[in-house]
Order: structure tokens, then C-alpha cells, then sequence
């Protein structure tokens, strides 16, 4: 076994991480047997509505990580890069629902989109359960790709859950849930670069080509390929670039949160150089961040790069966001 | 520049770094002017006993990540695997001073324990401040190492910083504070190891050269290499052979407290997967974990690869854990 992971058989990737998250967290997160849904115990929990997302794995802490108090009641996996089934999604839905309906946090991809929508039918149809949707769509990089029709959903989706599942645990109707998260979706852009591939367990090799001097610009977090390449920048350039692409499609006046996000394999030290040039440039434009986070937060597997998110607030998102909460990929 | 790294020129790496750490925590710290000294803001913190650690750049998020409110008082970086200088940690002594004395605690490397053994007689002499030291030396890989006479201190440290951060803010006295960071080393061992060496930004290349189907067994966290090479092994039996060397030096019997630590380029599934297996064969040995941190949190700047610690715990030290602490790498 050649392939530089801590890993043991590809096909078991996902399900032996998803055991390795539950065994870290005993007393807070369950799995719903023979699926790859982790919920948080005792879900549903109370009459609050649910908060639940999904997607491919490869992603981690995306989107386990934000299962607690405060942000999401139930997590879907499916297997690397690929949508989890309707099946299992209609499964975690009724899991979360303890009466107020239940919200899901999807992101913009063609796969999870159909599949949270079957969802959503069954759901209502089994359990006379209330769903709610919003699709994430923050990345500017690219208007179609691939696997999307329009924007894809990339980091961004974090602040969806975190100021959504704050909604919620105050004690927000569906409604009112629903409308807070299409808030954020409506005052939050993303992009990301990379100055490496990612390989994903069962392919065994990078999803594209890069020369080790080489960085792609506008990359998703599926191994796409990005919009353009170019010869390694410097950290500065690169924060520029992401910065001025993302503030020029939100454009916002006043207070920000932002997000330098690292890519999987990207060390905090570096993701810090890019936060001290992006808080500079904000300070140049007279923008005040109100909350800035540095970390890990929606990755591409082993990938090197990074991606910058800027919120737009108003005090109702900064209340939401200062609400506290607790999850695995937000404190120990 | 064909450095596959997120950074500007490399003899800012640090200095930039820590303005970023700095620009992402305004409220919570600060530098101390001409240094590479970061304290929390309004430090020295009333009169409780400050707590203090420092070393080379290129662990982040050690450890000024743990700077904050139950945990450290004064992070003091020196340049990529450089102890900082017995001037700035002098510096650093003094300023966490509030009458009541400061620990400092010392990862086992000759620089570091050198300038802070200095760096502690300065203070004395300066300002009559009171300053007590513990030494970590839990890594079981080597006896002895090229930077080290003894053991290396390596991820344990955190646990060190976790329980003496705690006991200083419950208000415990310099000789308490110091008798439970003793505690916590007696107590306390880890293992690493790595698939990939790690590349220092001045250097620029690896610090040794491994095969794309090679590991090291036993590294340190200065790229130094490992006591054994071997083909790379399945993820079950790289957590058995860690874990093993771990158990079999602290034998424990009771509850324990874990850590899988990744080495700064591995994504946090890879470290899910190896905690699986971790809690699976702490299972079969009867032994109860009664925490289990998954994570980075000593790191080899881009290294791939990971790290188990253990620590054997009793009453005293389970209630120091669950202490409240609010730090950037605990928390976002």
C-alpha cells in the first residue's frame, strides 16, 4: 500500500473515520445504525427545529465536526466526493425532527440537491415531517461547473450552520430558521486556491496535474480543477487576489466575518500569513472585521491551499454568530 | 519562488505569522513590541500565577493557540525549530508577573531549556519574580537525541498546559501549579511518526528524504528522522504500534485522556481513522478514556503523519481537563 494516507482499505475510508469521530465524542454524537448519518444524542432534541447537512466526505470536519449544541442536530456522509443517498438523508430528517420541522443546509451540488429534495418527499410523506431547504452557493470562482448549475457551495456553509443552528437553539420557528440561513446564504462569498491536488483513497492518485512550482486559482473542494493556473505567488498576492474577487461580488460597507480556511494539508502557520495580509487589506478599505476565524473548516481531503470567506453582517447575524456553541471542529 | 507554501519571503515566515495570529485575536492578545512574544491582553492576569511556554516556530497551533483564559498567559516563538532567545523569554517572565510568580513550561531541548534556565535568573534579578520551570520529556521514541540529553517534549506538552493553565486559574499558588504540571509529565507519553519529512521555509527543502512508500517510525518535531523506516502500514497497525510503545511505557490502569495529533499536513479523516483503532485496542486492554482530543495541536509545519499521547489520569487531574478554557486553538 503505497498511497500516502493513514488509511487502511480505501472502501472502508469513510466508515472507519465516521467510527473514529463517534469514538472522540461518546457522550455527544451517535450513529444511526447500519447508515452514514451521526446525529447528536437524544436527536431529536427537544421541540427546537433541526439543523441538518450532508454531503460527500472528504471535506472533514465538514460536516460531523458541527454537530452540537447551538449548530447541527444531524450530519450525513456519503462516500468520498459523492452525495449520500436520499435513503439515508430521509432517514437523518425524521431523526431531527422533534416536531418544529426540520431545516437542511444544503450545498450546491447537483447530487445533493436531488438527494436532499427525494429527501424531503419522503420525509413528509412518512412522518408528516416539515423540511425546509437552502442551497449554498458562496464560491465566485466559477457561475457553472462540473457538478453544478450555478455557484458552488463551499466554506461558507460553516456560517449557515453556525448562525442557523443558533436560530434554532433560541428557539426559532422553521420559518424564521429558514429565513436567518438565507440571510447568510444572500451576504456570503468564498474562493479558494490550491498549490497541490488531492487524492482521493480509492482513485489513489491526484485528481489533476500540478508542477511543484504551479498554484490553481478558483479551485472547488471536489479536486475540480480551478480557473486559472499560474506559477506559485506569493502568500500576499494570493490573499489579494481571493480578497478582491470575493468583496467584489458582496461589496459590503460596514462589519465582516471572515474565514481563511485551510485546504486539509495546508499548516496553520501559513494560513495565519494569509490572515495577517487579508485583515491588512480589510483595514485598508475600511472594513471592520468583527470576527475573524483561521482554521480548517471545509477542506479537500489532503489538498494544499486555502479559501477566504467574507460574511456580511448585520446585528442580528452578529448576535447569532457570538451565540455559543458547541461542537467537535469548534472546541475540544 | 517554487517553495510549495502559502508564504512571502522566508525570513518573514515567524514575524508574519505571528502579526496573524495577532490580527485574528484582537481582543485576546497582543505582542509585546520587538519581540516574538505573544501575551493575553491585560496580562499580567490579576494575581494569579502566570503560565508560560515558548520554543521554536513550526508547531502551530503550539503554542500560542493556547494562549488564553484556563490555559497560557505568554507564548514566546523563536524562529522555525530555534529556541527563542533568553532575552525575549525574560521579557515574556516578566510581563505575565502578577505578584503571585511564573511557571514556566519547558519542551526537553537543550536550546530551550538553556535560554529559559537564563532567562529565569534575569527575571529574578530584575524584578524579584518568582519563577518555578517543569521540563516535558514525554516522547518514548528515543532515549536520548540529537537535540536532547533525556527524553523530547513533544505533544504532551498541551496536556501539561491544559491542567496548569487550570489550576492557576482556580487560583492555586506557584508550588501547586507546579506540583500538577509534574503530575501531568509523570504521567504522560506519546509516540509519532510520519509519512513525509516536513520542509523549514528557509531551508526549503525536506529535512530528509523518504520514499513516496515509506514511513518513519519515532520522529521528533523538528524534522528529525525516526528510529525505524519501514514500508508504509496500514493505519490499524501504525495506531497499534504507537499505542504499544505508549502503554507499555506508562502502563496505566484506570482512566485516560488521549490525543491523536496530526504533524500539520495530514487531514483530520487520516486522524480519525487512526483514533478508531486507538479506542478500539484501549477497549481490548480494559482501559476507560475518559477524554479523547482528535486534532492538530503539535505539529511538524507541513509533515504528514501523527502522534498518540496518553495520559494516566486521577481525580485531581480529570477535574483539571474539564476546566473551562478558552484559547484559539480549543475554540473558534
Amino acid at each position: 500500500m503505497a498511497m500516502e494516507k493513514l488509511s487502511n482499505e480505501p472502501e472502508d475510508y469513510v466508515d472507519e473515520m465516521l467510527d473514529g469521530i463517534v469514538a472522540a465524542n461518546l457522550e455527544t454524537i451517535s450513529r444511526l445504525s447500519n447508515t452514514n448519518v451521526l446525529v447528536r444524542n437524544g436527536a431529536p432534541v427537544g421541540e427546537k427545529v433541526g439543523i441538518v447537512s450532508g454531503g460527500g466526505s472528504g471535506h472533514e470536519p465538514t460536516h460531523a465536526g458541527y454537530l452540537g449544541e447551538g449548530m447541527l442536530d444531524g450530519a450525513a456522509a456519503g462516500e468520498v466526493f459523492t452525495s449520500p443517498t436520499g435513503d439515508e438523508l430521509d432517514e437523518m430528517i425524521r431523526a431531527c425532527d422533534g416536531g418544529a420541522g426540520v431545516l437542511c443546509v444544503v450545498k450546491n451540488y447537483e447530487g445533493d440537491v436531488m438527494n436532499f429534495d427525494a429527501a424531503a418527499d419522503m420525509a413528509a410523506m412518512k412522518a408528516d415531517t416539515e423540511v425546509a431547504q437552502v442551497v449554498v452557493n458562496d464560491d465566485v470562482a466559477v457561475e457553472d461547473s462540473e457538478h453544478t448549475s450555478g455557484r458552488r457551495g463551499v466554506c461558507g456553509t460553516i456560517f449557515v450552520h453556525k448562525c442557523a443552528g443558533a436560530k434554532a437553539h433560541q428557539g426559532g420557528d422553521l420559518d424564521d430558521v429558514q429565513r436567518v440561513a438565507e440571510k447568510v446564504i444572500d451576504n456570503v462569498a468564498t474562493m479558494g486556491m490550491a498549490l497541490t491536488s488531492c487524492v482521493p483513497p480509492e482513485k489513489g492518485e491526484p485528481t489533476f496535474d500540478i508542477d511543484d512550482d504551479e498554484m490553481e486559482i478558483g479551485i472547488g473542494i471536489h479536486g475540480e480543477r480551478g480557473v486559472e493556473r499560474t506559477e506559485i505567488a506569493p502568500a500576499d498576492e494570493i490573499a489579494d487576489r481571493l480578497a478582491e474577487n470575493v468583496l467584489e461580488d458582496l461589496d459590503p460597507e460596514g462589519e465582516i466575518a471572515t474565514i481563511v480556511n485551510g485546504m486539509g494539508g495546508t499548516p496553520l502557520s501559513e494560513l495565519y500569513i494569509v490572515e495577517r495580509r487579508l485583515q491588512e487589506l480589510l483595514d485598508d478599505r475600511g472594513l471592520e472585521v468583527w470576527d475573524a476565524w483561521v482554521g480548517e473548516y471545509m477542506t479537500s481531503l489532503d489538498m494544499r491551499g486555502c479559501s477566504i470567506t467574507v460574511l456580511d453582517l448585520d446585528s442580528e447575524l452578529k448576535e447569532l454568530l457570538a451565540h455559543p456553541a458547541d461542537a467537535p471542529a469548534l472546541s475540544v
